[in-house]
């Protein structure tokens, strides 16, 4: 699937078309980058006007060069494009990267591809801002990018220049950047697997808005990951109009962020969500091992500090354990009386007073085996100011705190007042993700204490079945009973003796519904409980004065006072496919926002894993005295339903609400299902 | 409350005790500090030691002073302490800053306090970092603080200087400082009160580790916040250690983090988590008057950073609206083709082309009566990286859309990936609130849309009733009864001949429950729908067989099948006092984490507001067919049993879980009570 994308990163010539001498124009700004490499390889620049450009002779066109050219950067106006990429072929381009905008939307990008691999090439974009290597020199974009270990793939030109400036301030550059732009031949997928190949990379940071196939990307990531590269991804969750536009029940449940999640959690990548956060988690991936553990042991200079450090590494999830009553000892000796060595660790101007005692307590925190990270929080990083002699011990001090994580497997993560000191850099050059908002070093320890793992799998979707078209509340009862869904006795009738004569088989009590609409709980269309053949009439009569109904659904009542009524659905989304979902049923379904989302289908440990992460997972499990309620079967439903949604391309929404989970088995009461 | 204080920040005269000219030691740099005001004050050094400091004659004791001084600083070792203090109110001190530690936790500080008071004078500290105010060029501090217009209240001395960075960084600064350390007597309280009235100080910070009385706290930035000076609060909840103390079941529900949530909601404080967010927030507001309303119009060079920072203010509750044919017309007039102006408006180069175009699309935004704000986000800020000339035009630029807000009651935050930039300077010059992290400029938004509201108030708490003693089960269903709160018909038996005659009073179906401890039903301690004499015999001598109990409550058996469980309570937080809490009752409550908390007592309005705030209140009112259900009657209950707590400070927790809602009417199915 990668081909070709080393004449990307380390083509033997380039040529750039469109280059300019104009300061305003993208043309000017990649040859002037793209001309820094010349030492490393052969630089053509092309304008069709121009007789020079950037001091230097100039080709007309690119059937004027008398050899190959491995790469082309095309900054042409949109017209010129198609003309410029026959060009680039016939000169025996490898790689095109088409900056060029203009053609969203038109429809004319996939026929352009397609004429690229022909052309025996791939091509980058179109709507692109370029790419980066800084190993091979390769600068073809039209900012400076600062060069470093990350490999970078965002769909933004400007959010790759912000990326950069944070990335600079975090210590951080980039090893790769390609700006994929419109993604017509070569996808995120296909550059996530090149960069994790590539020795220079890392880490890797996405910002995609189009996943296309979303499986593959995923995929692509998971092997990254396991292959002991981290990804991170910032992308936007649906919103807005687009919102507004899928409000249908289970729609509203698992939006597309979930969709997302599913496929993050499924390959390992971190989500995130802003261009601040990409930055600070890959400034931890890329400098840390993951966590052995989620104990945190804090140390600061100050006890305010410290305190609020503890408490945001509580909500991050970690834990601030209590210190034994040995390391306590150990950590008080050279502390002044006033210190607190519980955790967090206050030195209480136990640092002012000597700067190894910074290094006395991180290694002792780091060597009780009582915690598996340091968070150094508040002054450290401002002695410096204290003059000269101060500074350089300071920044002796920071090179020693920096050793403990090889020394000890104790990773150190770092917060500080004075993020731009020279300390900080020291910190940062030495490997020590450094943060000048404590919250954000917690966070950046609760991504570093699951890193690496994966909560799901990237299943394969089966061959598709037979397309199923009746969408009716029956049809979906009876396509999720063929797979072994039990549901509660049901007949469908069209008049009240019918319906007598139904509830006279299946046994009274019964429920009522009028067929033929959604939401029928809001609509008045269920009665339950329905004790007798006279409640059944009047019941039946009523709906259809009231609603017009013509068909009713007779079912057994069922005894749902010893259960638990939960959820269970799928939802297609259009990169990342069908998802299984399972929420608390019934009217709690919407209200309470509990749902886990994986990618479809699921098997039964999986799908018993998604239930285990619900808030409510404990009323199935014997909560306060309650029965203990047959997981398992629920598992075995939310699977089977899976099969069938990720069988059936047409379904975009499949649902059970409620199934029931009783002590004993499982009892669809309720099904639904929408054809696209 | 607040006598003396002005004595803080106006004297007439000043004296360190304690000025040093050794470099290492607090009384130097406070010494140093306090000369820079001399031009407006007379300022004493004092040394017991020493022959000059700084190169000034020096006192050698308080006493030698020939006239009375207004405002003593005390920075000597702890042992000296007392003496100094009863030297300083020998002196004519009406305040006292004593910046000596080491009486933490000694119990000696309200005496000292006493003593200061009986002395007609205010003692702020001990253990604290001093004292500032900008206008009178008071600077009793270690460090230098930025001036500025926001009044600090912090707890902590090296969290006021991380803050004052901060603040620079976000061209703020400090009206007023106190580091309050101790508040043996001076409180947060007061001087809340005291910057309110303050003409100089447009917002207030807040960093506190001990709300002392929290209510004249509350009440204190209640007021502050209704004169229109806003408050914000960075506190720390209770973990760890703190955490595993107070497991018991309605106190994992309701953290102490419930309470200061309480008190903020109650005040219209705005509570925040890190040093970053105080800054951040109050950025904000020191800036910018509250939003009319939550829509935002979001705009930038460049699509991503628009649709990053659309989705980022969705997540944060404002809606960012599809704009109307009329305006998107009108923003598109002189924008490039590739321009989208639905929301959020992406200017697609047309920034670059034409710097004005900036001020078009934030003019036409705000002039559409279609949004309550501009987010400003992504390039803006870094056009002068082309020359001179677009610099120039940049910062006229900054400087035409600062004027938006005044013109047009539409606020305006920024963010820009440029924020240490020019343009971003002019920007907050002109009162425009701007931001380096997109979501930082989204949460700035958040605050400002609900800015100055309230959404509970501050009780009065009642006068104490008579104490009780008894808190079993019986006594606290007969306690709650009392209040008005309807229970189950119920009789307390010792044999199963006495529970089967009050079975026969009360009526089968029944329920069976042993007396004597908590969380029976965990214990199988409670039997449900005993539907005759031999179930309730057989369950009664179960549970003396298996649990040893000796006595028994019958109850009559409640439907709940047409109703929902909540869980109504109360729990003492010791500054805060008692707090109301509503939640989804029965095995829902621990495992939901739906909770609605105010400061007790609670009127019934106030009750219905907290039900309605719980995401399951749609089950209350009727969602999907479901029957609508007596929220005045739960709400009645919640607020009698809120009065029944506040009136008794004995009592530690007070709650009856589950309180069956009915459409008419409720029933208390359970109680239990907690005594200090």
């Amino acid at each position: 699937m990668t081909d070709g994308l080393q004449s990307l990163f380390t083509p033997a010539s380039v040529a750039v078309v469109g280059a300019s001498d104009d300061p305003a124009k993208w043309g000017h700004w990649l040859a002037l980058r793209a001309l820094r490499g010349e030492h490393r390889r052969a630089v053509h620049l092309v304008n069709h006007r121009a007789e020079t450009v950037l001091g230097r002779p100039v080709l007309r066109s690119l059937r004027e060069l008398s050899e190959p050219v491995e790469l082309v950067v095309v900054s042409v106006p949109e017209p010129a494009l198609d003309a410029t990429v026959d060009d680039a072929l016939a000169a025996g381009a490898r790689a095109i990267v088409a900056i060029s905008a203009g053609t969203t939307g038109t429809g004319r990008e996939a026929e352009l591809a397609a004429r690229v691999r022909a052309g025996g090439a791939r091509l980058v974009g179109p709507n692109c801002l370029g790419l980066f290597d800084a190993e091979a020199e390769l600068e073809l974009v039209s900012n400076d990018l600062p060069p470093g270990s990350v490999g970078l793939i965002s769909q933004s030109g400007n959010l790759a220049l912000e990326l950069g400036a944070m990335a600079a301030g975090a210590g951080l550059g980039f090893s790769r950047f390609v700006s994929i732009g419109n993604q017509a031949d070569v996808s995120a997928a296909e550059l996530v697997t090149a960069m994790a190949a590539h020795p220079g990379t890392r880490a890797i940071a996405l910002y995609i808005e189009d996943f296309r196939d979303g499986r593959a990307f995923a995929r692509a990531a998971a092997r990254a990951v396991d292959g002991g590269t981290p990804v991170a991804l910032l992308t936007v969750p649906r919103v807005g109009a687009t919102t507004r536009a899928i409000r249908s029940h289970t729609g509203a449940m698992a939006s597309d962020a979930a969709a997302v999640g599913a496929a993050c959690a499924a390959a390992g990548i971190e989500p995130v969500r802003s261009p601040r956060e990409l930055i600070d988690v890959v400034a931890a991936l890329v400098r840390c091992r993951p966590l052995r553990g989620p104990r945190v042991g804090v140390m600061g200079d100050g006890g305010g500090h410290g305190i609020i450090a503890a408490a945001l590494a509580a909500e991050a999830g970690l834990d601030v354990p209590e210190l034994t009553e040995t390391t306590q000892a150990r950590l008080r000796a050279p502390l002044p009386p006033a210190a607190s060595v519980a955790n967090p660790v206050d030195l209480a101007g136990g640092g002012e007073a000597d700067l190894g005692n910074f290094v006395h307590v991180a290694g002792t925190l780091a060597a009780s085996g009582e915690v598996d990270a340091v968070l150094l929080t508040g002054y450290f990083g401002g002695y410096a100011e204290y003059g000269e002699a101060l500074a350089a011990r300071e920044l002796a001090t920071a090179h020693a705190l920096a050793r403990l994580p090889a020394e000890t497997e104790v990773a150190l993560v770092a917060h500080t007042m004075f993020p731009a000191g020279a300390a900080a850099d020291a910190l940062r050059a030495d490997g020590v993700p450094v943060y000048g908002a404590v919250e954000h070093a917690a966070e950046a320890l609760r991504r570093l204490a699951r890193a690496g793992r994966h909560t799901g799998s990237i299943p394969a979707l089966p061959a598709a079945a037979a397309p199923i078209t009746d969408s009716g509340y029956v049809a979906a009862r009876a396509l999720l009973a063929a797979a072994g869904i039990p549901f509660a006795a049901q007949a469908t009738v069209s008049s009240a003796a019918q319906a007598r004569r139904a509830a006279d088989r299946i046994g009274y009590p019964v429920v009522l519904k009028a067929l033929g609409r959604l939401h029928k709980s809001d609509a008045g269309g269920v009665a339950l409980g329905l004790a007798d053949a006279g409640a059944l009439t009047a019941a039946l009569e009523a709906m259809t004065h009231r609603l017009g109904a013509k068909t009713f659904s007779v079912e057994a009542q069922a005894d749902t006072a010893a259960g638990v009524e939960l959820l269970i659905g799928s939802r297609r989304d259009h990169r990342f496919g069908p998802l299984a979902l399972v929420a608390l049923g019934g009217v709690h379904a919407e209200i309470l926002d509990d749902t886990a989302v994986a990618l479809a289908p699921v098997d039964v440990a999986e799908a018993e894993a998604m239930i285990g992460r619900l808030r409510a997972a404990p009323l199935l499990t014997g909560a306060r005295g309650r029965p203990c309620l047959d997981r398992a079967a629920a598992a075995h439903a939310l699977a089977a339903l899976s099969r069938v949604a990720a069988a059936h391309p047409e379904i975009a929404e499949l649902e059970i609400n409620p199934l029931l989970v009783a002590p004993e088995g499982v009892l669809g009461l309720d099904a639904r299902i929408v054809i696209e």
